[in-house]
């Protein structure tokens, strides 16, 4: 097993009426002028955001709105918001929304108190010394971005998409209210369940087979969201099955799955480089390019693929042929993907048939033109990239 | 499932030679003239205390000695070291131990800026506002204290231990090398796993069944612990199984296993009363009780006694009587105690028949004079916890 490093500082407020506490919150951590982030219409329409504002007015916070946020967020909002933050003397940021609020608000947490260009920070050119601190209302499960320390950022100009880590980050405090989640629709319902199960993936399927408590906790992750997500799809407004998932979203990305472990983390670099180009649901791309990525990297630690296809997707075990096993637990999850109404291809991704040079494109960009290598359980050259690609085409 | 809020803010660093970062991690938190707070002789063999001076040194940061730190720890000691902090002006509190190192750290820092006498806080007379920060180096897992926000103290006058829980007891930092852990004694080592596996259970036997997500990561602490101890018993230097029950330590009391559900904790208030009186292991005070508890309390949750019977303990379900399966269960959580040394009755615990004037003094004592309950699962009464004694004698 591997050192490790565990942090996650988060206060979570889990349940029915914890947007109730928002006020309380953001005094306890210190704000005085909020920064309420959000992303369209869905937050105003289901009266969320009257609420919150209702609450920091009864609290005395004093705030200032900025909504628009897209999904794969862009620089461009995050500019802005850093300009209101200098301009109206913000010192907290309040994310209402899914990942796309969260991470926006971490890039102008970064970007607020740093001389240069914010996109710098992703592109690795420079580190913020200075932070700005977060808080959140999470009302879409699948990113894991309110408890993580990461922040993915898209800039329109030559749609590059770049994430940033740091411990700054994590928020403060993030409320979740399972209720929130009963309106979203079932494709964003099924993508933020793909999105939840890929961060645990990730930090499954390395190398180091001996971190048991970790993996069987994965694995408890795993078949949680897997089940509950059914029940969801079934029943919208079932509060324990979103409760499970909302929970289960936080668990997947606070590091508690990968303690020990080497994550892998290539399917999601492989998957930046789809929704950079075609703007895609991340959820969805990353189901579109799983079932080719562990056929390309299986033979690399096989028994932890038939670890999975036993303890996760409850396929019987093949004693004679390991590869038999790991190939039905990876047809088992592409059928589970298709019943909850995932892509397992990209062209069911994206409508049509992907061109060489797109995959070429890709390709380019995600190894940085051959420089880089993506991946930990087998380490990805470009070639493997366009393999996988091709593979998932 | 029960709304609930998760907070376990401290940076955990765990692996080899992780101790090297305890100067640095003091000065993170703000520590500049530190009490090093430690237990008897072991700490003093093995060098680490040596190793934790000279880092302290290298790191410039000043510091005062306490040890003698006794299992149960006592209020006389927390009363020293709080005369320590105010005299010499300390400012942070490192423990270098287990539990009872830690738990005595959290009793100085309530009491060092609290005007009355430290015990009144135990007593619940009154409570502290401010605290001092504390970190720790943990040689010992079993008590979980190093993440969790609870500390045990035991009073000379009367034997009465008594328990104090606030956010501010959570460590700042925890350090954590299995290496150190080498040398526990098997014994120690089997206590310890008991008290961990007990953390869950106590979380886990609640009256809430449908917390799926924190219940199967329960179940998973509950068999590693289980099949990791094995492993150590028979090779104490097995790195990979002492990080397993390590860590496990700390996911087992950072209320990681109990979101969502509603704690019992009746076999840790049964036990405080059998170590306060007899001041014997807590871990094996556990074991000893455990069995009667199940067995009286059972039929308030077969479901969920069957449950654990097949998921944690791997007995083949009777599907035509869950008090069969409960009770399969139950003896083989009792055959599990034996394999590894472990009383499970009062008898094996203390070494001679326990009178009925002792328990009734226990359950007196326990139950406030017959003015409290304990437990959530079935709420004991004096009488309750009487039959419970008697059962387990």
């Amino acid at each position: 097993m591997q050192d490790f490093n565990f942090y996650a500082p988060t206060q979570v407020v889990f349940g029915k009426n914890s947007e109730s506490k928002v006020g309380e919150l953001v005094k306890k951590y210190g704000g005085t002028k909020v920064l309420l982030h959000f992303g369209g219409q869905s937050a105003i329409k289901s009266g969320l955001l009257a609420e919150v504002e209702a609450n920091l007015k009864a609290a005395g916070v004093d705030f200032v709105k900025l909504g628009g946020v897209v999904p794969n967020p862009r620089v461009s909002k995050v500019r802005e918001g850093i300009d209101i933050c200098k301009r109206e003397g913000i010192d907290f940021l309040l994310a209402v929304g899914g990942g796309s609020v969260i991470d926006s608000c971490k890039a102008i947490s970064a970007g607020r108190y740093f001389e240069g260009d914010v996109w710098d920070l992703y592109l690795k050119k420079a580190r913020a010394t200075k932070y700005m601190p977060i808080g959140c209302i999470l009302t879409i499960p699948a990113a894991g971005s309110e408890m993580s320390d990461g922040s993915v950022i898209t800039n329109e100009e030559g749609w590059l998409k770049k994430d940033y880590c740091v411990n700054e980050f994590r928020c403060k405090f993030a409320i979740m209210n399972p209720e929130r989640t009963y309106s979203l629709p079932a494709w964003q319902t099924a993508c933020g369940v793909t999105d939840i199960m890929m961060h645990t993936m990730e930090r499954y399927f390395s190398k180091d087979d001996d971190m048991e408590v970790t993996d069987s906790i994965a694995e408890s992750v795993l078949r949680t969201a897997k089940s509950q997500v059914i029940k969801v799809l079934a029943n919208p407004t079932d509060y324990n099955s979103r409760a499970q998932i909302m929970w289960a979203g936080s668990l997947a990305h606070n590091d508690l799955t990968g303690c020990g472990t080497s994550g892998d983390w290539a399917t999601h670099n492989l998957e930046h480089e789809l929704s950079g180009m075609f703007d895609v649901s991340h959820g969805a791309g990353l189901a579109a390019l799983w079932g080719s990525w562990a056929r390309y990297t299986r033979n690399e630690n096989i028994s932890r693929f038939v670890r999975f296809a036993v303890n996760v997707m409850g396929v019987e075990q093949d004693f004679h042929s390991a590869e038999e096993t790991a190939e039905a637990g990876i047809k088992a999850m592409e059928a589970f993907y298709h019943s909850i109404g995932m892509p397992t291809s990209i062209k069911e991704l994206i409508g049509r048939d992907i061109t060489n040079a797109e995959i070429a494109e890709m390709a380019d960009k995600c190894s940085n033109y051959g420089q880089n290598t993506v991946g930990c359980l087998k380490k990805l050259s470009r070639e493997d990239m366009v393999n996988i690609y091709k593979m998932a085409r």
